[in-house]
């Protein structure tokens, strides 16, 4: 916690100084963020950095594994659900990104079976990209399954993303954009899901 | 789109050169983050910009106003429980984090009703605060309410995280702690929750 | 009349079929334009047409001259001020456009009196411009002091945006961009007020 | 901004050719449009799209809501007013329509209060309705509230267009008619004010 108190104090004395204008704009007028963000809880993966965005500009939402439930409204709790229909109807954003990345623990757990420690809720949240492992088991090479897991889960979260009908609405007119984006935490390359269905390094320069 | 191009080509630019080896080692051994944190979607209050954190420090899970359900496992998804059993039994962090923030949107739409947009899902979640809610209505002034009922929500997600049993058991013997913070979008100024139950400004120096 | 009905009809024949699902959506989710414009209310000047925008693309705000008033808040009916705070505060639009035209019977008027016969509120409306009229008087030539005037007209709006405390609050941290265009009727040219403060054509390919 | 430069690009590709002497006539003669429309900035209402109108057809006059205030000749800046002195007085139009539109915002902000971001200017103008939500309130049905509110609200701007000396002298003579008409955003329906004072669909075909 000194850590975090003391990376407050960065915070502070670093950055405020010059976005302190940029907060008050923010807090007087409210926020208008154009994209929003479906990416991972992993500790490695920070979209704003990634990114490089100013604050008010992505609108995020993280969980494990970057899972986008099928659309569902019932009596249950659907928070990644409710963030979207938070960023995609309230706020109107004009492009919406599933972000996964490599060595991806949740993605990893879809493939070899959740950690015995984690049997309460993880096991049945990533069960929910079981069509993504399956796809995926088609490749014998371990390290290129795990790639290939990561790459169907953002696709099936993609697909999922268009049985909400206010997404595939406004992507149907044109109102809104998908996009699918691989972070590969060791080269620090950024992949973009191409319309032909593949994914391609977005040239870093 | 363009504009978040560009900014992974900053990202590259600027901050790839001296992280890469920072990357390298967590692609190579794992994650190893101390601290969770539950926050807010909203796009003017990024953990790692105000905890100044670097790759690697803190797993984190990102819903609207930074709610957490009581815990009951069953057949349905619960993402936000799903992260926290990753964070906490298997990435077996030390601190667990709850921040809130003020000008919340999904707060707003607790005191004031989901917007007519946000009927399929975010009326639902944001019930889950229902009882913040009701604390927080003894406020006459709106601004104080608004205000209270974010404190409010920040205590029901610490109170709701104490009924997950393996979350109990380690704050019972020392492994977890459980904080909450508040951080004002207006003044950047970051709250804690004391341990007299009340917020006090982090000295900002 | 019958010919404005016919339009409907030929309207409805060919554009509505494969604009319906975009204004069903438009319907159901709510407009999100980008971008708003203060345009002349000439019958030359189309800003959609111009800019071939699709609906749902453009606020548009039209009055004579494309005038802004500067920022003054009180009794009186404030159309072109109740449609800015409109498009910035409750839109949140990103780019604000005063576009301007050649041969504009506005201007004229600012130069060289308003016809006798709109002596009720076009004087008073195009009095607004008097500076931008001070500015141009240094021509002589008459075809190039109308065109100057024009774009000090442009310029002046600009100016007097920047007096509303909302718009400039947003322009200074980089949430909404101001831009000066004039559309030259004649040739179908597109100029575009620079950083420089001058006007230059944009590439028409 | 890129968006609406490669419209421009377009117009001048797909559109100039074929109407690039209509403009020089128009820029050598002068416009001499026989219809003026009051319309709403909404950005999903273009008169010149409802009927297919080609450049030079229509002089257009667009706020929130589509309003006309009452004459009254004064110190004030008057843009609408201004706008429909030029239209009629210098331009001669014959005819004037107001055209109001399904699910209008000026009318929401009407019947339930200006957004808290609106309260500058919007509150201001579009008081200048009081009227129409009073007549309107009378409906129990919310939906049937809004429409009656939209069309109650062309009533009384064509009310407000007879207050003016120069407009009802020329609509005693026969110089000049006015018309209300309402378009539905969702179904494309044109709807005409009969002298009957009701509004009827205009048959597509």
């Amino acid at each position: 916690m000194d850590r975090l108190l003391q990376g407050y104090r960065r915070f502070r004395r670093d950055q405020w100084p010059e976005r302190r204008r940029l907060f008050e704009v923010l807090a007087d007028h409210g926020q208008q963020p154009r994209a929003m963000v479906v990416s991972c809880a992993d500790s490695r993966v920070d979209p704003a950095m990634i990114f490089d965005a100013r604050p008010g500009e992505l609108f995020v939402v993280r969980n494990v594994a970057n899972l986008v439930p099928p659309y569902g409204p019932d009596a249950a709790y659907h928070g990644t659900s409710a963030a979207l229909e938070f960023g995609v109807r309230v706020l109107k954003v004009s492009d919406l990104i599933v972000m996964g990345h490599g060595l991806c623990g949740g993605v990893t757990a879809l493939l070899h079976g959740a950690p015995a420690a984690a049997s309460d809720f993880v096991a049945a949240w990533i069960g929910l990209a079981a069509r993504a492992r399956t796809r995926a088991m088609v490749c014998d090479d371990p390290v290129e399954r795990q790639l290939q897991a990561e790459y169907e889960t953002i696709r099936l979260s993609l697909e999922n993303l268009m049985t909400f009908p206010w997404i595939a609405d406004r992507v149907e007119v044109g109102l809104l954009s998908l996009h699918g984006f691989h972070f590969d935490i060791r080269s620090g390359t950024l992949s973009h899901l191409g319309s032909d269905g593949r994914f391609q390094p977005v040239p870093p320069a």
